[in-house]
């Protein structure tokens, strides 16, 4: 198969591009920017070996539409949702990486985004590709929203308690912390160095923008409204997201019950590890892979759970998901390209 | 007034001292040290002068109790609970920066710190020394505990919803995030470099020793229990602690008696800082001051209420802090020797 | 005597702000910033007192003539040099801390800095403010040009070895590693977070504009030419420069002659601090100090001279240098303001 | 073919054995700690997929004979020299990633290393693992002394201008600066993070154990001895090691002879890259590779050159060395198992 990135030079994009250049079952063909005269690849994926012919190219919609089967969209909002019909079209495999195709309303776009959707019919069709819930329908997939990356800590960390209903839907707290990699290439003084070092804090507390992504998740796992509290961190870190659940069980259910609720998620889950009681995961243990790892406490006395999640943001939290939603469309193993040790 | 610090050379006595070394109405002592041939003071207080006298001497009990008038120690658990009351029948003020005045319950003792507490009639006349709190009872103090880093953070984050009575007591989160000083100058593992650096995550989780220091001084304010779950991180920065708080608030309780609670607590405070609204902290803020920054949110429809506050834990979380309970012992000005711009 | 920050905003500007704000002898007037609505003085400076009326206003000349007897410019190249000579016209005592006022030459300005010089004929006058070079010119300036971050930690490494001529001055290696507020405020990807942290590299390799400024005042000190290799480095971390000077001694000179020298320049200085043999410096031991820490290494056998300086290149690089210089001015003691344990 | 790795919990061994697990051409065997109750190998390799069967164990010499062709030894100094005669007599192929094979003289052990080398008649015929220098000797490898992290970064920078006598050979500066892995899982209150983040400084100033191993492979290929300066320094950053080079060029050597001969000395090599003119490296370019990044500046009119180089010191410094040292000894595509982008 033959697959081309566009926007290939944020972070997510070259990591996106990387992970396709040690692919064993894809050729990469385009990898394009919006500069007019590309720097070198090698500036961004430093790691490409020097006998690589592997070259940024300015974006070339037809160029793209011949020699490629699948397009992974790494675009700012709004850029996704203008092209993706455009290659849908054309029947191709779109997996846009952006948020525009992750919300079913569009009117949640104006709201969180502050754009008017500029393709709202095609929100219906897309999938939403977290593997762990929505496994089935990627395999048909045409158009894939891989979801945020704050949703994927939240959604793993939550899917066995809401799926089995073990605890009260109306009191869950998400405390999640980022690192900077998270916030994208784009300058900005929030993200200038002496800002972010040795430093930390929340920001957009109680209106982040994926909040409604993991409301509308959480929903379909539960088939009923669940209401979060959501703050977001800002980690003087490169890259990972943990995220700290804290919720409430039912009264008659049993600490066993919530851990068995997490082996059976997960227990065949190619990149969801669950640890053993009182380990908890780091970010150290998911850096560079697709794993999410997952650790759990329950206070029977109190009827509190703590759920902690780790994912790397760019690789779990985007591009490696990206890749692992590719593999199960196109019937590839799913870790395909996403081994370091095969 | 002459002072000594026991134990200068950890992160928090080196940072008394040096907060002493500097303070327009005492004059510094001993600074003691457990090393038998003591390194060179500048090693642990960069910044003193050429010209300072000051030096590390081992400590000797009654070369102290002939020089000095206020004793701070600086010590590890237990050693504190067995001088303190050597001091204090040579009626010196003792104001202990360990957790061994902390609790009222010698038993606490026994079941999170296992130890068996070695002078238990002391408990009862200590005084905790949150300023915010119990300045009266700190004015007349023999001994002061020194509250422990979280407890200042969690418990000024807490303090006017708790005592106004504003939020349900029985599901308060506290999910609180230190810098690596917090654990001492102790060798350890899970302090090295590469250990610490670009990575994050929870530790005693649900179990950690300032929990019940916590619960204690809660239901002092209120007056009735307080149960909290608390979830510590570590933070790769040197110095700060950020913690983010969720509660819920009663239901006829508004948004606007909300933050007047916390301008009412605070607004004569000289180290607490409320923020305007959607001002939140970051550790930035407050490293190298004594001063507590506080934000909060209110989220009216679902009742939530978000308080996030910012300390450095070396100084409010612990010499500072014990530097202002001196003050308001010896009715200095509070703030003395405790502002960088008088 | 009353004193202004024109440009208070900057990393440096601020940093000025703040000790003028806690010296025993000067009232700091106008705080001034290109702003129109400027943010509260407290976003730049956290540690400022709550009941501080220090605030930020826009730059008005005639105000600042009027309020002010010693103006302070921390103004981008260029805007100091249009501005000082009206302000020295008036009668004020003007430090700049831009390099408007380093270079002797105004040919240099337009080769380094690539700028024609607005004011080329107050270059004559002014004093290039390091007061273990020129304290005696210092006492009688009206415009002090307040040295590089660079210049400082190399110039107190080379001082004593080329003032009394202990190594061969044409081959003299400056390898010196910067923290990243060195960059200044204004934004650029080179100094975004993802970009510095766990990074570490060289930049203006050979072409820094320091370079004729270490020069002419090296040259100025030995009253002979001296050439350099300058190569600066990027370090991840907010504050310090270390530099390491590799230079040759002349055959005839002893290792006891070479630490001599050192002790001789600066025995007496109160902000230079000489490391006893086999002790070297880090940027811990300075920061947030306005010293300068030196070590010194010789090896009899091949002749070579390593000398490691490490400064605060906000405080002895900038900030704390300029008052420093202004003390020296106004005749108050030389580390006024400037001492964290007085 | 068969390998392991003995001491596979350091950083270097864990590396080593990451990498070894991804290696398609060889089958790993024992992983060896000398932890008796051996943690879970994905402490140390978080990247392991679920369903590696790879576990630590004790260490067995018989065990490990009889199931591995090549031995990898990661253990502290002596503890090689004394395992790898033993191996050898078995006829395995011996990479030792310590220091005990790398230096000719055993002298040199008790001088710079400050033991009794065990086995002083296995060092002639040990290999050193340079490929770059070495790749036709380490062909016929029994036993491979795989360089130090230092004397890599050091030695390629310098290569083409020693190997062409293009620079004056007793004037050669090497300022190097390592992230803190460099110095092993060890604990030390030097690796602390509290002593080792936001710092940086030097250390072993002029004594460094690697500097007898560089001038021995510098002497190798002058063919003449070569003094150099060496000054190491702990940067604040996980992975990699920055080395900047000083020399002089001999008069009637050109710019573009210079530049020539680095093109000639690596245009073919797999792991080095040099960089266009005005170019030079930075760690990120490099970490989680096996390249060294070169990039070089001359200045013609006073005959200085400045060479930097960059390598991840794990990699190219350690453990990925120590691979492609197997590879070529054994055959297999030099980059066999250390590339990601194939």
């Amino acid at each position: 198969m033959r697959c081309s990135v566009i926007g290939a030079t944020g972070y997510s994009g070259a990591e996106l591009a990387r992970i396709l250049l040690g692919h064993p079952y894809v050729s990469v063909k385009s990898l394009t920017t919006r500069q007019n005269n590309p720097e070198s690849i090698r500036n961004y994926i430093p790691a490409i070996p020097k006998s690589s012919g592997a070259r940024l190219e300015p974006f070339n919609f037809n160029r793209v539409s011949e020699n490629s089967d699948v397009v992974f969209l790494a675009l700012p909002h709004t850029a996704a949702a203008k092209l993706a019909g455009k290659f849908l079209r054309k029947g191709k495999l779109v997996i846009d990486i952006s948020a525009d195709f992750r919300l079913k309303h569009a009117a949640d776009y104006k709201k969180w985004y502050g754009f008017k959707h500029p393709a709202p019919r095609l929100l219906k069709g897309a999938v939403y590709g977290l593997p762990e819930v929505y496994r089935d329908k990627i395999q048909n997939a045409k158009l894939i929203a891989n979801p945020g990356c704050y949703p994927t800590g939240c959604l793993l960390a939550l899917k066995p308690l809401i799926a089995e209903k073990l605890i009260d839907f109306s009191n869950i707290v998400v405390d999640a912390k980022s690192g900077a990699s998270g916030a994208g290439r784009k300058l900005s003084e929030a993200t200038q160095f002496c800002e972010v070092d040795e430093n930390f804090g929340a920001y957009k507390v109680n209106r982040h923008q994926h909040t409604p992504e993991m409301e509308q998740e959480l929903r379909h796992i539960a088939r009923s409204a669940v209401k979060i509290t959501f703050v977001p961190h800002l980690l003087p870190v490169l890259r990972g997201i943990l995220t700290t659940v804290y919720a409430f069980k039912k009264k008659k259910v049993s600490k066993a019950q919530i851990f068995s609720s997490f082996h059976k998620a997960y227990g065949r889950e190619p990149f969801v590890r669950v640890l053993e009681e009182s380990s908890f995961p780091t970010l150290r243990h998911v850096q560079g892979t697709n794993f999410c790892d997952i650790g759990v406490e329950v206070d029977s006395a109190t009827g509190r759970v703590i759920v902690i999640s780790a994912i790397d943001n760019l690789i779990k939290g985007a591009s490696g998901q990206a890749v692992q939603n590719m593999n199960i469309c196109l019937g590839f193993p799913e870790d395909a390209g996403l081994t370091i040790c095969p």
